[in-house]
């Protein structure tokens, strides 16, 4: 089946949208958060615990199923739905990224990328086509092209290249894309350069992708030249597919980024934060192991819905991270996927209700408001 | 509610029986294996995870917990069933064991024992009395007196004094108990002296504890003698009361002793060894990181019964190992869980059915087949 995409509602004060993608996984809506299942796993959680906190899409890493278990494995086993008995829909990245932040000795040509594992030193090339026949082969719901991730600070002549090299190898991974049932993403590159920024979506948009990425950004740029660059960027691309923020990112930066039309983000954040013991609330961030919680028999947020909250103090949920307990990990983890999804599905439901502005202003509001937060605090 | 114990059925070829033992948070049958939440966690699983694994009753740790939160804490937050989440049964062990095992510059007088905390090396101080407070704030169905534990290499006048003093802090711990709903067990002590373990358990018998514990075993001594002291300290003990040995064990070990009409049992290994990805099976151990199970689509265990048995392969257990998943240690601490319920399950079902002798033969026998193992090898 050929994965699906349209819009359900647009929001009357903003650019942002509720949308709707099928796949052969099942459907969900936009905007969404994708924990992060780096190797095949969300980290500290089970996938049933996932669903039971809303998730409804995962990403998974190219670059690290590729070199541990391999994807020739994970396809001879089933594919990834069925090797981590996830059932929902999987979005692949391509390994770009992975391959600028991980890998050692990477060396870029117009044919590929060169690079060692991080975990044993091993040499490896990747190009565009082997990548899309990675992705083919772990059978995600939707691919990402293979693009250069140029580091932030590089100058306007080595990011011309790059969105050069970002667009040529998107066209070969779209002549090589073989599976209609795996929607392809092109990712727009271009630093901080709004004339890069430019090439980069009017390149890709011609090539009439399944979707867009914004690659590139969270990576050092401050939050306005961010927001700019993604306002910007955002108007160049069409509006009858979904546009994914690659990386991003923390609740402010969700709601902003939906606010300007983003409709799919990803991000370490709420699994990371959670196995160092910080937590996510209405009121800003709670510190899990300060002391002030010591003897506190309240849960992480009162009225939270999640199991964590409906079962745990935040005194037990103190001592099992002091006491290195990987239940801590565990319960934490849940917590926070079940923030950012009770997130994402209040957004959704600010936009079919046309409410999307009051949403956004009282969202901000209780985050200042930090005499009421019972010891929440801002990290 | 006193605690009650009745047996329930009786084998007819061993000292084996079925018994039940109801506490005021539910019953349990014996014999029974209790998964040691040290710290007030099942360490790798939540509680929700350990009864759907079938199991009924834990132990946790009064050394563990006395040190981290706190005793009076757990109290103040409804105590330890709460704290953690557990609504059945548990049995706290008094200390004895860690004092000897983790603590360092420990002091032993009659008044009681002196040590510094493994975790700060702070001093403490645990008499009789105070173990007894201990548990009784932390809300324990099943308390344990304070022993010695003495050292497993110690000469026969220094296990003779120790005896005493055991019989001794017994008979303190004894005049101490002010909770009714906790039932108090007496530890026998002796090492592997035969008529120091027949002092122990005359002294403990005479002041009619609710059950009696084999405490000092496992300690490295070899399995004929640990043997031959259970059987003859076993006969020293009255039917009417449960009979537990404390730390054992392995499902050979346990089996053999229920054989000689022990009751219950505790121990490390199937949440330790899980974590150290070595899994159990009727055909004997698996350990998941091998090789050969790199592309094994089987589960741990063909016919198992197990969450994780119905939903993952080795190949993906095998590759969270290696990537260090936190998933991996959960997922391995379920099946070995499942697998020590399960085969007290079938030992009670054999022991109802008069069949016990016969289902002894068949374990041993199916763990000496090894070339039906499908790569499961004895570590």
């Amino acid at each position: 089946m050929v994965v699906k995409y349209r819009v359900v509602k647009q929001a009357q004060s903003s650019k942002a949208r509720i949308g709707e993608i099928i796949t052969d996984h099942g459907k969900f809506e936009t905007p969404a958060f994708m924990p992060v299942a780096t190797a095949g796993a969300i980290k500290g959680v089970s996938p049933d615990e996932a669903t039971d906190a809303g998730v409804e899409v995962i990403l998974a890493n190219t670059y690290h199923l590729y070199l541990r278990p391999g994807h020739r494995l994970i396809e001879k086993l089933g594919g990834l739905h069925r090797f981590m008995n996830w059932s929902g829909p999987i979005l692949t990245d391509s390994g770009g990224f992975q391959i600028y932040s991980l890998s050692k000795l990477r060396t870029i040509s117009a044919d590929g990328v060169t690079f060692r594992s991080h975990i044993d030193g091993s040499t490896h090339f990747l190009s565009p086509e082997k990548v899309m026949e990675i992705q083919s082969a772990l059978g995600a719901d939707i691919v990402m092209a293979l693009d250069e991730c140029a580091p932030a600070n590089a100058d306007h002549d080595y990011m011309l290249n790059s969105v050069g090299l970002t667009e040529q190898w998107a066209r070969r991974c779209m002549a090589h894309k073989k599976d209609d049932a795996q929607a392809l993403f092109g990712i727009v590159q271009g630093g901080t350069y709004q004339e890069l920024r430019e090439m980069s979506a009017i390149g890709l948009v011609s090539m009439n992708f399944d979707g867009y990425a914004l690659g590139g950004l969270s990576v050092g740029e401050d939050r306005s030249t961010r927001e700019k660059i993604i306002r910007f960027t955002r108007e160049l691309l069409p509006d009858n597919k979904p546009v994914y923020l690659m990386g991003v990112g923390t609740p402010e930066d969700i709601l902003g980024s939906v606010n300007l039309g983003v409709d799919m983000f990803d991000c370490v954040i709420p699994t990371r934060n959670a196995r160092n013991g910080m937590l996510f609330t209405s009121k800003g961030k709670l510190v899990i192991k300060n002391a002030q919680f010591a003897e506190d028999s309240a849960p992480i947020e009162e009225g939270c819905g999640c199991h964590v909250c409906s079962h745990y103090s935040r005194a037990y949920l103190r001592h099992l991270f002091l006491a290195n307990e990987i239940l801590a990990y565990r319960l934490n983890t849940i917590h926070n996927l079940y923030y950012y999804a009770k997130l994402m599905s209040k957004m959704r439901q600010a936009i079919r209700e046309d409410r999307l502005a009051e949403f956004s202003r009282d969202f901000y509001a209780q985050r200042s408001n930090t005499e009421e937060t019972r010891g929440a605090k801002t990290l």
